[in-house]
């Protein structure tokens, strides 16, 4: 597996913070938030991040980039409900010349609820792997 | 509004049934399938129809060829649930040269839940309305 | 079929608006927003709504009481697409004693794309319907 | 990380198969399932699999017993498109007193599209965590 260590529980590693209400259809009959509705928080998530470094995911697709997802990994601690307000920490992961991963932290009022890692590469739009753009390749955490 | 009348409640009207399985990420915290969910249990039951008189939707669209939603109605009579087998009924409803309708029910052993109209456009690549293909325009039922 | 009119398309009778961006997980192959991913967006608007007027569905379920969704309509006029800031406007339509009618019209940048109207029960938490709360029949229109 | 080493490549590892067909409605923009599409087809796979020995899920939660999902793991190896027949392929992978990890290889046309782990708690209706039914530890594969 290329996802490596767990991501930091220390909410001031995150230098991004994005927030999510929960919507009614994204709960089940559980009457909590389904699993599989955590990945398009992470993905809102990514695109107000690369909006905020005035890099927005629309500029990079209208060059014939797509940052295609390759591996993710999500540890579910406690669950959401419906309405709750979700703040979505998020932090840059280990980057190479062709993939990079992000590092995430749901809070909700502080309680920690989920961590995650994406890991992405770039393609162009024959799906064909490319290297990444040289501002991403520049936002590495240095070593 | 183009869509009229409500569907017919007589099964024998529908020449076309397919069956689906609720699943647990279609469910919602009222305990039942969310309403949001019922549009995509109609596409589905639309791709099967194409291939079932043989113009499967792949070919349609490999064609230069999507069939649009214009406009969709839908009346839920009863919920469905967790592990549900809905049988969603299907017939040709109004059709002109360049929409066409389809009317649905979906019961659960025999008795109703829902019935729904979706109405459909032929669009290019483009998303321009273009002629239906001739073999569709002749599915209308004769006046 | 209980929904009656269209919705009206001028902007100035909808006292109500919520913006709501585009996930990319919300788009299709079509390279546009699902057609069934419009009901969520019409649901949190909903949800924004009561909060606006003091009645947060929070506390509307917390007494017993869920606001089920039994007919609804959307014509499609024109496609939304990723990252697009939809603006949801929403007005109170028909209300008797037990069922209520929303009417919705979808805009971004002030051209519309979509015109809704989705219609509702109160039911208690057996699924029977029950009489609307008296503050939400207050909300009718004057005849 | 709970989740440990990757799983099996060799198709003769999972006793069990489910195929899916890929609806329309789980495409993105890129052409391709969306990421956050393939969680309900493992959890869809998951509810067959307990009914091919005989302890159906609806059964389980009726007892009061859920199964909570704890943790995913996803590799993205190549895409799947909008009408693909996948088979998911599903074993049994380590079981503890209160916990169970499940793997899975989506194939299409006997070509590997995605592999995944889930890791999932026994739960009773107050979401705390309860003893694993006895038939799901017995499924433990030998050491």
């Amino acid at each position: 597996m290329r996802i490596g260590d767990a991501p930091s529980t220390n909410l001031s590693d995150y230098p991004f913070t994005h927030r999510i209400r929960v919507r009614f259809a994204e709960t089940d009959a559980m009457g909590i938030v389904h699993h599989g509705r955590y990945l398009p928080y992470l993905e809102e998530t990514r695109v107000e991040y690369l909006r905020s470094i005035d890099h927005p995911y629309t500029a990079t697709r209208a060059e014939g980039i797509d940052f295609s997802v390759i591996e993710v990994w999500l540890s579910y601690v406690a669950p959401c409900c419906f309405d709750d307000e979700i703040d979505v920490h998020l932090r840059i992961g280990a980057v190479t010349r062709a993939t990079f991963q992000l590092h995430y932290l749901l809070t909700v009022g502080g309680t920690m609820r989920t961590s995650a890692i994406t890991a992405h590469s770039a393609v162009n739009s024959d799906g064909r792997p490319v290297r990444l753009p040289t501002w991403l390749s520049a936002l590495a955490p240095s070593p």
